[in-house]
């Protein structure tokens, strides 16, 4: 048998995460909103025998909002797009469940899916931000619970549209003129508390059998709704024991549901910051980290608690106490900014600084960096990292000189083992629901 | 001056839109799920110096749908692919404003205009079907004429938001830490009867302004839809007296609302048959009709009318009268069925075929089919034509021999124009409105 491998995923972010990462002079201004720039990463990180792209998404901005979040494409759009230009790679695209409508985002999935070769993933997000119902005339932004209770549903429709036609539906007899085999279409008939969508989906199943879904979303209902409906989770951690907790907890509900915990995959995201040396890579995180000015560090972190005004605040005074601030937005970051604040005793300045422009532990020499993935990668925190950008040829460095590190070591592969997302991520191809009820069927008959 | 030019559309559509087309053995099976297939017909397109390419939709199927229909990509997803292989020619999807929010399909369509440098286009339909509800929760299909009140708001919306940012917005100064000007960043706060959406949109306007409006629908509601609010008119009709009386009714209807009748270009549908003697070309057609059988061809014909069953009734007898049954769906085309049926004292077999298979008159040798688009053309009918392929190597026929007698006459172009669709197809780049309000401002403070 061979040894279990690492999986790699590349977020693209345009003019990136950080509110200053723009500022550099080598990043473009219009990368957010140029294809070409996507097309780059996204070959660089199919010559890295990455297992995926990743795009992240938001539904509202105003004129506080962090400048890739101003003018960027609309992921599935962006995706299609580079499926027509890459082969093996995958392709993740972040879409809420708070304000679609299950049946076009069955739909778009199933399509890029089709147009990729079985390559699609969908991220399921729930939406953060407060703002984002007055873009869908919708009085408020159902809270976080209730959110949750959509998303559940909403996916478990999606996964139902998807099976609408067994995978031999399609006979396509010419001499018989018989196009289909009408007893392999399904209709859902889906009458839920929050959806009623009737079916079938007008587009078939690809050769991965459905779309890879993600769940980004860490709270307690987040854990929950990956357990028992995702195959892979996107996560945040800083260290290797908070991260390793995150995996045993998520990993353990997984088995608690029925499912097999090696089928649901575990990614934390790194923003690797690559030097020749140490040195370098101080430098470079150093030339970031001087774009950010304290006005837009405060206005960035902000962001997190529903655009909150901190500038009213003292810069070296302890974080100030701002009770639940936040907790309807993204719960689990505001709740991690305001835990650190308080143990480690940091000044508002400090917060916001950390907050605007991270310094990732996975920093130092390519040596280094893979030392730190593997030690995550065996020691029970991951089963992938989604790599982010967050210095300028982030990605190329880690391309260049982490991956033939991570090959050498056994941990990753020098080939792709499938030209589908499922099969390079070692996901097996899910039933469809009612082939294995007419097999069952068929079973009972005999 | 030039000559006024032709404009050309190529409407593609996997196995076709015949009920049979798939049989004929040229057709791949999986045509409408091929990217290779489309890839193929868009880059013909191309080298044709065609406009744009032309995606058709629809949201409901059922068991006896068409076969294109059971199975097909998702238009903006498929057009988002090519927009990565092709260069100049402009990509237009149908997308349904009975179901679907004004913020998505904004982002959506604005995306693929930046993915494509500029060559984006909407195809505004309201969803004749009235199954579609089904799969979006709505307990019933709106009417015809609230679909096209709720049409109306939405496509204003939708160009609302498409104005968000100013052309200029992006300053993109890096030394200043200025990445955009505020005062150049707008908030629709649209409130109306059926949508209320705040904005901004996070993109911004590619080179063209906003994406080309079409609209297909030719009933009064629609025309006055297209000559309020389109850019171009997807339309069908059989005979020159028709298209031409189509042709002055919505030019003086866009006048009476203050526009220029040159900025809405009307594209009837055709579905050429060029063979290189007047006996190929029938042929040709022969082939294809021949594959039809007549329960198919009842089937076919049922689904105009909300899927009625007119197996009910002898076939060789005039055709029934079945009062107002379909009027709530495809109302332009039941009504035209119709009438042709009681004018010319159809049975009900043919005109079962003749629906099946349109016995287009645009059929013949490549100089007939051109004399007969000039004539179109020439003779107030047509600014252009949305060709259709109706049997096998159609398009490619169509470029390889008719588009070279159109050049020659000078009536069409031999090197595209401009690299974005408004460029290509003479229109203006629409003024952002809120540039021309401060324009107006500063005109007015001077
Ligand atoms: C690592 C991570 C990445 C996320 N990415 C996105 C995103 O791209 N778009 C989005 O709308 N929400 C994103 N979210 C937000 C969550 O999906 C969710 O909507 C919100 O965080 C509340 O969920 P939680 O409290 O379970 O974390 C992300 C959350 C996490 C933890
Ligand atoms: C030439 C033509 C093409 C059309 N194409 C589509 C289409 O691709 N998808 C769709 O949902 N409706 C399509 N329609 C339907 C119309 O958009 C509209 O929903 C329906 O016909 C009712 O409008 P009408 O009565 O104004 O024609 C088309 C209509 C016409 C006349």
């Amino acid at each position: 048998m061979t040894k279990r491998q690492l999986k790699l995923g590349a977020n693209l972010n345009g003019v990136g995460n950080s509110i200053s990462f723009w500022r550099h002079p080598s990043i473009p201004t219009d990368a957010s909103v140029s294809l070409e720039f996507y097309k780059q990463q996204a070959l660089k990180a199919e010559e890295g025998k990455f297992d995926l792209l990743f795009i992240a998404d938001g539904l509202y901005i105003n004129e506080k909002s962090n400048p890739h979040f101003l003018n960027r494409f609309e992921p599935l759009t962006l995706l299609s797009a580079l499926s027509a230009v890459t082969t093996n790679i995958g392709l993740v695209a972040t879409l809420s469940t708070s304000y679609s409508e299950p049946f076009t985002v069955a739909r778009q999935f199933a399509s890029i899916d089709k147009l990729s070769g079985g390559r699609a993933g969908w991220n399921v997000v729930t939406s953060p931000l407060e703002g984002s119902a007055l873009n869908f005339g919708k009085g408020e932004h159902p809270q976080h619970s209730l959110r949750y209770e959509i998303a559940e549903e909403h996916v478990e429709v999606v996964k139902g549209l998807w099976d609408s036609w067994e995978d031999d539906a399609f006979v396509g007899d010419k001499a018989a003129g018989v196009f289909f085999d009408p007893s392999k279409l399904h209709t859902l008939h889906h009458q839920g508390k929050h959806f009623s969508v009737q079916g079938p989906l007008n587009i078939a199943r690809s050769k991965q059998g459905h779309p890879v879904i993600f769940q980004a979303g860490s709270s307690e209902s987040g854990k929950d709704l990956a357990a028992r409906t995702a195959d892979a989770i996107y996560t945040a951690h800083e260290t290797l024991e908070e991260a390793r907790a995150f995996y045993q907890d998520v990993k353990a509900r997984a088995a608690s549901y029925g499912r097999k915990p090696e089928e649901l995959l575990i990614f934390p995201g790194i923003g690797p910051i690559v030097g020749r040396t140490e040195e370098e890579a101080e430098r470079k995180y150093r030339e970031i980290a001087e774009l950010v000015s304290i006005d837009q560090a405060l206005n960035y972190l902000g962001r997190y608690f529903d655009h909150f005004d901190f500038s009213q605040f003292p810069l070296d005074e302890p974080f100030p106490d701002i009770g639940d601030l936040g907790s309807n937005s993204f719960r689990s970051t505001t709740d991690k900014i305001k835990q650190e604040a308080r143990e480690q005793g940091l000044t508002l300045r400090e917060v916001a600084l950390r907050a605007s422009t991270p310094r990732t532990s996975f920093i130092g020499t390519p040596d280094r960096v893979a030392d730190l993935i593997q030690a995550w990668f065996e020691e029970g925190a991951a089963d992938g990292f989604n790599v982010r950008t967050v210095v300028p040829n982030g990605l190329a460095d880690f391309v260049d000189h982490v991956v033939p590190i991570l090959q050498a070591r056994g941990l990753y592969r020098t080939e792709y083992e499938s030209d589908t997302l499922r099969g390079n991520l070692g996901l097996p191809v899910p039933a469809n629901r009612y082939a294995a009820q007419n097999l069952a069927k068929a079973v009972h008959e005999a």
